[in-house]
């Protein structure tokens, strides 16, 4: 940690900086430069160290060297995490396509959605029994009688299920129907549904949040690692910015990034929210090395109860998937 | 309802959509222009015919008319809500003040704190005791140990005791000592947690997350209001933007706004994260019409176990509250 | 033109806005619905009348119809504009990339880029002569002396030059050594410039303003279609948002939605502003139907005299091209 | 600055990471951390040292130490800067107040408006006769007959004149009418523009970018500085961001935070783009202690040709002239 001094300050105020420092069981090292002294603060990074230093008289800032995951870090583990759930395997080789519905709506809806997307070369359905949804008057999901018809699609298709998680008391019951647990981007920063994900033991897929820096998303992932459960991957469903022309910006340049910062792997979904951008994204997601992919497919999306919008229809899913596995082959994956 | 089709639609794709406006319970109200063909939903609001109606083939957008929130507008109720608990009360002529520590750390510190504050003319004692923290490492807050701190300062001060709550399990615990339940920013859309305080029968401040539109946060406090809860406060502690001078960039002009939209008193917070700008920040809020002011207070800033960064002295509280009397007089309110 | 009353609007106030609907030249039809009147406003787009209407005492809202660019619009011209200049072509099926330094810096640094990247495949040379820098005391360009190495460069290797243009009192020298005039991002919303431009009969790269919308965008590049110079590229090199892991966030699906918008060609730069990042998402560009490509190439980045950071070295750029060609064909283009 | 190198980083990288900040001029210092070598580069602050550094092989970024503006700058100059313009003046005790239209219309128009913001007590009557405007077709000011009317009505009522000068040509021109030459939010960083106003002999009043940081707005006065011009206001009229209810998002604390960190005066305008939010925000703004305001002000604002929808009536605009004065008497100043 550095902590840089404001220009005139006073040898009290280093010399009480210098204390503090030690105080937190670090090394300090003086730099004198020709305009501000410099502090460096060496040692086993100490969290609560910056905002205790920076709070200082004196103190301008406090720049921190070490990024504040660990389990989460390329430091800390350099071979990639492959997560596997049934047929399902994303940051292998194997590109995984997770498909299906927003929600699932009755028996036919989601054994017909399965159907497709496997057909099609999907490994995971999604669809959604607990449904987050911003206005207390939209369709919540169809609870436990959705992850039963899950579960049914499953045993005739043999694809994983991912579905989402909205409560620590519901992981129980989830976990009895599902392959993967989802948390969703409104959840992405609720505690106490990362440590609970965390002691199940189903792999976990978890969406950034419209506001979070990598930073944040990552701590995100390293409460769920925390608790053991290294099966995590890490969903771009995108990030609230001035434009208005999608519902949200996607920035594919977190897939090469977390690449370089994290062993996770990175699934990126439709984040764009508009059906006729949601092929060209996947198309360029898995150009930027995407491990998986996200994506709504419905067979009515105007009747469908949640988001039909960004929901592709089944030829418009097997285009997609077809022009996926050429760019899947020209960076040397399968799909 | 709006809705908007592409130049060039077919007859056939009009006609599609006349009927499914009419499949939704709505009137159809057809206008031919000079380049396209608009088509008015008329009725009462139908959720989901939104998204229901932007998918059919044809269409170029949707437009809605309606607020979907309800009961937060001033639509529905225009008599100004004003929140009350126990001594501490906003949304009336006087301004209420809740300050305190970022968390409560010992029966010392909030012992202090909390006759500082109230001697300065706070109404309200924040302290966090489940602190919701963006790195596992970090210091979680002293669970129900704290809680029985502020209750303990409650006995003491008078002052009425305002503290987030983080799941829904925790409830009962919480409310058995606090008066006002805060939902965090990053909670603004849990949404089992916004019911379940909806369900007590104590008033929250609710924090607008860092990326909400006003549409969301009047709709998460909705999900409040709907299960019977009305004493809700709405706490503005800013938003996430490109700005890297403050924490959070806080948009002071959702005070008015939310004042012409909503009876829901709003209550500012020291959202800029920094120490050096929050009393300057606090008399612009109450400048603005402010209902309510939530800010930090701590006897020893860089000592303090969490955000110690945006914490003010009791001396510069002792000012803030000096500067803040003076711009309450001006427009036409107490403190 | 949609005007939305607001609620209890009273019939004076709506007669009025029907009056104000008519003296703009526009026909009127009222709606009438369960809880609002909403007048319609048909007849040719009229700029102005938006806000004219939208000041009526009584109005919530006016929504428009009709996008505000014609000349840029496919719904004008459904043709796609190709442009050409010399050997470098965009909007065909071939993906013209345009490579180079930041800045000119020396007769040899130019003229040895320049043999780079013609031999991997570039078409254009970019090359900075006149250089707008956020700070007064950085590097500003060679000038007049830059723009002959750039036409030096040309000479010897058939490139076509595109190079940035700042003001219009530089268009006549800057044309008498470029094939295609660069409209920096800082200056998308320079209106003089625009039409200076436009009054040209070179090729213009326009470049996105880091806070622009698409609309904002397109208008932009109708202040040049308008003065008559059809020969406008549309450059995404990145929008400011709250991600600070990059320098720009790249939303890739402008390109796919500017393709239904425009005619104009698109070409998206190495706006993440991190050369590690710089050749992931090239291909992910062309994977989402990038007509062209602009990056930096410097075969000695950390000498560079600006923006070394984002600058690829000589072999970085050429894998880059290997592998963007394997893209190109998997979407059936040529690079 | 300080460069922190990757872990791993060898020792053959760290010592051309030495050998390159001696070559820059720079004095080096290495500290050894537990996981991290970081080297401090110590000495003059060198533009272009941080890219040159953040290039190297091995290392991970370089934090910049010093700000990269000066003249702008509290460090440099510690006596606050008050602008003075005939009877206008900026940054001392009195509050200055630039009103008027957004376009000056007809002789009637400016003459009556001049005359009312005058009785309100405006110092400085505003009016664009150039006007940027995002659409090719829409109004775009009357030139230099607009500069005339604004000429005659000072000549009435003794108001100063602030109009925008869009190109470095007009600045002779404009010049010969105006008090203060404006620069708007889209020339923010037209740096050709900057010098040019710095070489006038008028005070200049800079808008704030939309996207632009505190860092690019003080680099951007820096510009106008360098050319010997002292008398720079800086004005915050908001920035882009996500928010959707209004044009843009005014953030306030840009007002202490410039405070602190330059001596030049601060003037927020009417950046929410919603006439009933612009004299709350107003009062707001003087509790923050803005140094000055500017509002529009219209006698009809309906039928204004620009921006009506902001734009105060006369009453409105002297009801918000005398909260504001409560307000400035608050906190010591006059209005």
């Amino acid at each position: 940690m550095i902590v840089v001094m404001k220009p005139g300050a006073s040898q009290r105020q280093i010399d009480h900086i210098i204390e503090r420092v030690e105080q937190l069981g670090l090394r300090s090292h003086v730099i004198v430069g020709t305009e501000r002294t410099v502090i460096a603060a060496l040692g086993e990074k100490r969290d609560g160290a910056k905002q205790a230093l920076e709070t200082g008289e004196g103190v301008e800032k406090v720049v921190p060297i070490l990024a504040p995951f660990k389990m989460a870090s390329t430091e800390v583990k350099q071979q990639r995490t492959e997560v596997k759930a049934n047929g399902l395997s994303v940051g292998g080789k194997r590109i995984g396509v997770i498909a299906g519905p927003c929600s699932v709506e009755s028996r036919e809806q989601i054994l017909e959605i399965a159907e497709i997307v496997r057909e099609a070369g999907a490994t995971g359905l999604r669809g959604g029994a607990f449904k987050p949804r911003t206005s207390p008057y939209s369709f919540q999901g169809m609870k436990e009688k959705g992850l039963q018809l899950l579960a049914e699609a499953r045993a005739k298709t043999g694809l994983s299920i991912v579905t989402e998680v909205m409560a620590p008391e519901h992981i129980k019951m989830v976990a009895g129907y599902a392959d993967v647990l989802q948390v969703g981007a409104r959840n992405m920063q609720n505690y106490p549904l990362l440590e609970a994900v965390g002691e199940s033991n189903l792999p976990v897929l978890l969406k950034r949040g419209p506001s979070a820096t990598m930073e944040e998303f990552l701590l995100a992932a390293e409460y769920i690692l925390k608790q053991g459960n290294t099966q995590v991957m890490l969903c771009e469903r995108g990030i609230r910015t001035f434009e208005d022309h999608t519902r949200f910006t996607l920035p594919l340049a977190t897939v090469p990034f977390l690449h370089q910062t994290t062993h996770l792997p990175v699934v990126p979904s439709h984040g764009t929210g508009k059906a006729s951008l949601v092929a060209t994204m996947a198309r360029a997601a898995i150009a930027a090395g995407a491990d998986g992919l996200m994506v709504e497919v419905h067979p009515d999306p105007e009747k469908a109860l949640s988001d039909g919008f960004q929901a592709l229809t089944p030829p418009a899913f097997r285009q997609m998937m077809a022009e996926c596995r050429q760019i899947a082959a020209a960076v040397g994956r399968d799909l």
